[in-house]
């Protein structure tokens, strides 16, 4: 993916232009009513554009187009042309390409398909775009996209059926044709756009750069986007979170199964597909991951038209048992909270609701309530300092004052600084209530399940704005020392690595190891053994074995040289046998660490966003349980302790039954160091160290094995 | 809960008077439009029941209630009254229940609130109401509901807002303002039902009735539940398991997670609440869950209006490629397949679509197909005998034929005995395509994760059904050597056993227990060590130490009676520092067991469902990572086989890294056994196994030790 050149602060300005152009050619514009060239000349006059603002249509053998004087070409347009949309067959893109950079255009959108998308031809296509561009300094949105709309300048360069009323949303899309599904949405006025943009196969302009652009966008309050893949991950990562603490950035992220079942050889790999990797990275980013379509505008409409909840207590307005009774279950399995009053709240409630009312959280107005109960529970709830956000749960009773509940519960919303999200249930009769709580920015939900979903995502992107911006440590480590491994191995046209080699390079990264030397027979075996002090481990060395207690290559415990002779002829001839031509170096001698708790770390390379470190216990709990945690290194110390406290069983960490709390800052410590190993030698392709052996707490952690391989392509 | 009597096969006829009567009374029709017994007497009208069924309003002071002649009272109704509905304030209820059962209506639905729900003196009148029906014969819908509804009666005897269309769906709901809400979904046209009925307080008609009632109901194919809470959770299951093999029963169970939170004490008990006794007993039953009520019409429609798919395999058609990757995601996630076309497939799609367009699963028809594309595409794949199912996904490009495909997409379902479940995406546009769908009865979902969701619940169903009924095991067991221990703990007072105690218990019910014998002093302990033979273990026995670890009450592998004399010592010492007073029985010496794989086999009892059997891995597992499962007893063979493949940790049982394979068969034995046992004495309140030791395949299990207590009210 070839992106012009670096973003820059400049630059970022650069793409406003895309938004707020002065004037805008369509390069291939028609006077035919079936053509996307009259669609978008056609949504640039109906959306108010053109009225502002000149608008040249291209096209050699039309005098007008739309009432608008139509050019043979942008060079024969006298004025200052800002943005050229191009929709002419893709042979004739490169010219008109040139055209627009010899008159100096800034940014171009090209509607016009088949490049990337219709295979080899068309990538080369794609890249001649991108080299007339890169020549004459224009940025590019698409190609084979559905084009560009602001509706605050308003300007619409698209060829969409019509353009979508105002609303606080900012909506990126790679693909065009759910864009199209979400603008029809938006006409029948369940939603309101700022900007939309088509990205289209993203030649240029991709969602970084949108991110980037849309930071300080003061018409948008949240930024959606829907990812199939992003062009660099590093970078995504670096700019959405520092996006993400100004503006909540909601994306879903498609493609996810296929590219995570993909089969990979070790332990990591095959827990470490792209899934883990964007779910990873969109935490350490700060966007919030939705799930489905659905849940993107569920959570986008809360952020975009409420404010954030202080807290996580909510309060539940109903005037019906069951649907308060859902909310309730749902606020409890979603992590949030069901307020408490305070005493006088529930006081008052008391004194105004009639007798067979419930005033405790939820509070139930009964049936037969009209406007004023739910006014009066209103006014009195968002007064009580437990409160950090209310839903209001509507279903139209006999008495049902639709209207009258919906304007009472948007005037509160008007002036409350905590949220109110509603869920008015039904759809004939309540839809005129609905209608006015959308029109007047309080977000209604049809089942109160998705309400309390909507809250939780506004606590999560709280929680992830309050956290400061990651610094990232440096270790003192000696790269020498390994690169000299891994030159040697190299030499010997090897690629993977273990044993008393991995050693060397944990210790030249700080991690402590055990004490252990290579014997290449068992007389030398039986003196080490004799410096090192009994019991030792014995361990084939071999670079052609790698999954050693498979060969029963690993023996503990042994206690006398005896032990050590026998140990050491069993495991070589038994090598042998197993991994015939295998090359035996002889046996490593090691110390007998103390018992404590075996951890995995580990790292994969993603090909999205590099380096993605593994964090789990090892054994069962890896290869049965699958509980692994994941972050794209480089990460901080407070996102490797988070880690700690991801992982399913993680009280195992902090002792449970009657065993001691375990040295959790080691593995954090291991975690970073090997953050910064992988970071520093991108050539390492993966490595695990498994297990880590945790001590007590104060007591550290002792690396007993690592594997590590080099990529292939040195 | 008081129900009038069994439900039998007689009486389940009996309830079809609610929804076909012959004449209707409504005891408080009003002329006063803003009356509820205005609108009961209006929707009988309006239903087009009054066309041809006499409908009598009574109220003491009119002649005439919407042109319908009135009465003072039902004894004066010279002809046969079928069903009444009672809208008259609760004082009155209790005398216009006699003159109903004077006059001979078998059926009454009571819509009058002011009972049950309205505390003390509400359940007093309730149980009067009771009282009353069964000295009359009559049956009760209510009180305080919403009352009932046939669409093909037709009959509305509710205060209801209307009618809803027809539809083959059935609808059951504890609460009525959800149904008010349900039925305003139905008015606006997006859902249709057959029967409607708010259950209200309960007081005799419940979903249990309902279910029976309902199984051979020819206008519906669903029948669907909004549960608070069943009257008889035992019964329930019985009566769901058989209905639900001739239609679905798709149920919400609100109110999950209070009850969920109560603090029990054993291990077995913090794990099951009432949450899991739900979905153990739904599971059971054949019962779909739905989490929410979205999902709930979402499985609905689908069950209700597509034949139910011959397996996992579904093909996606879809005009754009976004849409397609998040169905395939979806169907990956939720354990269904994306079909593999035949070749011939493959070719015929190429030969018809353009060139950029893909053959393979999912089908992209691309973003300028107009009707014939998808219809060429539904034709092929739908003869594919791979294809299980169908989704069609549309998103409204500036070419695509919405209604037309709609069109097409209905032909292709009318013909098909597969289904077909279609994804519109949009509103505006769209809406005109989605009604078309809807009215032919291919449901239509916003988004498609959710029509994925539907697919899998269909498949769920089908999967359900074609389960047999279970039959349940009886061991030939020893229940007097049982009752025998339980008087001897009675008699002294005490409602908790273990040890020795327990181990009877086992034996009694066929569960092997290792030698184990109570030892008094030391020189016993030596003794009956001999005889066991060594290694041994020494436990602790005493009546109120139950967490005998806990003061180190247990000690393994004593090789030799020096060893055994000072662990008994030290044990007894130990014991009466740490839990003073305590009565100290001796210590039991236990035959040293194989090492095997540790598992808890217990039993809870929920308020609800009765006998709730836990099963679980041992120690962490359970503790740490609550991995366990559930199952009301009785069970068959089938179900306890199945709860040892829905633990996370399920190939620890099969072995993994090198262990062997466990004895499955006799866990699954010890499950049924203890699930007999549990029968067999109600007066058992709770119990764990704990570990039960579990020994390679064919080897058996050990119950090494259990803790059981006895419910307080012998």
């Amino acid at each position: 993916m070839s992106t012009l050149k670096e973003t820059t602060k400049t630059e970022r300005s650069a793409l406003d232009v895309f938004f707020t152009p002065k004037s805008v050619a369509v390069i291939g514009a028609s006077r035919n009513p079936t053509k996307l060239g009259y669609a978008v000349v056609d949504n640039l006059v109906k959306s108010g554009y053109a009225r502002d603002h000149p608008v040249y249509p291209i096209n050699p053998k039309a005098d007008r187009i739309l009432d608008l004087k139509a050019y043979p070409s942008v060079l024969e347009v006298q004025g200052k042309i800002d943005l050229a949309v191009i929709v002419i067959p893709y042979k004739y893109v490169p010219d008109a390409m040139r055209q627009c950079g010899e008159k100096g255009i800034p940014a171009v959108v090209v509607i016009t398909a088949g490049f990337r998308e219709a295979g080899h031809e068309g990538l080369e296509r794609e890249r001649e775009i991108v080299r007339i561009a890169k020549e004459y300094g224009i940025r590019v949105i698409g190609p084979n996209c559905l084009g560009v709309i602001d509706t605050y300048t308003p300007l619409n360069a698209s060829f969409a059926a019509g353009t979508p009323p105002r609303g606080p949303m900012n909506f990126m899309s790679q693909s065009g044709a759910l864009g199209t599904a979400v603008l029809d949405m938006a006409l029948a006025g369940r939603l309101g756009f700022s900007k939309f943009v088509s990205l289209g196969n993203k030649a240029d302009v991709s969602e970084i750069d949108l991110l980037e652009a849309w930071a300080d966008d003061p018409n948008a309050n949240v930024l959606m986007a829907y990812i199939e893949g992003v062009p660099d991950g590093q970078k995504f990562i670096e700019v959405a979170r520092r996006v993400s603490k100004k503006k909540p950035i909601v994306a879903v992220k498609s493609g996810v199964t296929k590219a995570g079942s993909r089969a990979v050889s070790s332990h990591t790999g095959s827990l470490a597909g792209s899934e883990q990797a964007y779910r990873a990275a969109f935490k350490q980013a700060g966007v919030l991951r939705a799930e489905t379509m659905e849940t993107l505008f569920d959570y986008s409409l809360a952020l975009a038209y409420q404010p954030l909840p202080p807290g996580d207590r909510i309060a539940i307005i109903t005037n019906a048992g069951g649907p308060g009774i859902l909310a309730t279950d749902a606020i409890e399995r979603s992590g949030l909270k069901i307020a408490r009053f305070e005493n006088e709240t529930l006081k008052a409630l008391e004194s105004y609701l009639p007798d067979a009312a419930s005033a405790a959280n939820p509070v139930d107005v009964l049936g037969d309530a009209i406007a004023d109960r739910y006014q009066f529970a209103l006014e009195t709830v968002s007064k009580d300092p437990n409160v950090d956000g209310i839903l209001v749960i509507l279903t139209p009773q006999a008495m049902t004052d639709i209207v009258g509940t919906a304007e009472a519960v948007a005037d509160l919303s008007d002036r409350l600084e905590k949220p109110v999200l509603a869920c008015f249930m039904g759809e004939a009769e309540v839809r005129k209530g609905i209608d006015i709580l959308t029109k007047r920015g309080v977000p209604n939900y049809p089942f109160p399940e998705r309400a309390v979903e909507a809250f939780r995502a506004m606590s999560d992107y709280r929680n992830a704005r309050a956290r400061p911006l990651p610094s990232f440590e440096h270790f003192d480590v000696d790269q020498g020392a390994v690169r000299k491994v891994f030159e040697k191995v190299r030499g010997e046209g090897r690629v993977t690595i273990g044993d008393f080699e991995a050693r060397e390079i944990l210790q030249a990264y700080g991690l402590r190891t055990p004490e252990s030397r290579l014997a290449k027979d068992p007389d030398e075996a039986v003196r080490i053994a004799g410096e090192i002090g009994y019991p030792v481990v014995l361990k084939i060395a071999s670079p052609d074995i790698l999954h050693k207690t498979d060969v029963g290559g690993v023996k503990v415990g042994l206690a006398s040289p005896s032990d050590v002779r026998d140990a050491f002829d069993l495991m070589v001839y038994r090598a042998q046998r197993y991994v015939p031509g295998s090359r035996i170096w002889g046996c490593v001698v090691q110390e007998m660490t103390p018992k404590g708790l075996e951890v995995l770390v580990g790292m994969n390379r993603d090909p999205q966003f590099g380096p993605l470190v593994t964090f789990a216990l090892g054994g069962i709990y890896v290869e049965v349980l699958k509980d692994a945690t994941f972050r794209v290194a480089p990460f901080s110390r407070e996102e490797a302790q988070e880690m700690l406290e991801e992982i399913r069983a993680r009280a195992l960490l902090d002792g449970v039954r009657g065993s001691p709390p375990m040295d959790k800052e080691a593995i954090v410590d291991a975690l970073l160091r090997i953050g910064q190993l992988v970071q520093d030698f991108p050539e390492i392709a993966e490595l695990d160290i498994n297990p880590l052996m945790v001590l007590e707490k104060g007591q550290g952690a002792i690396a007993i094995d690592m594997r590590l391989v080099l990529s292939s392509h040195a």
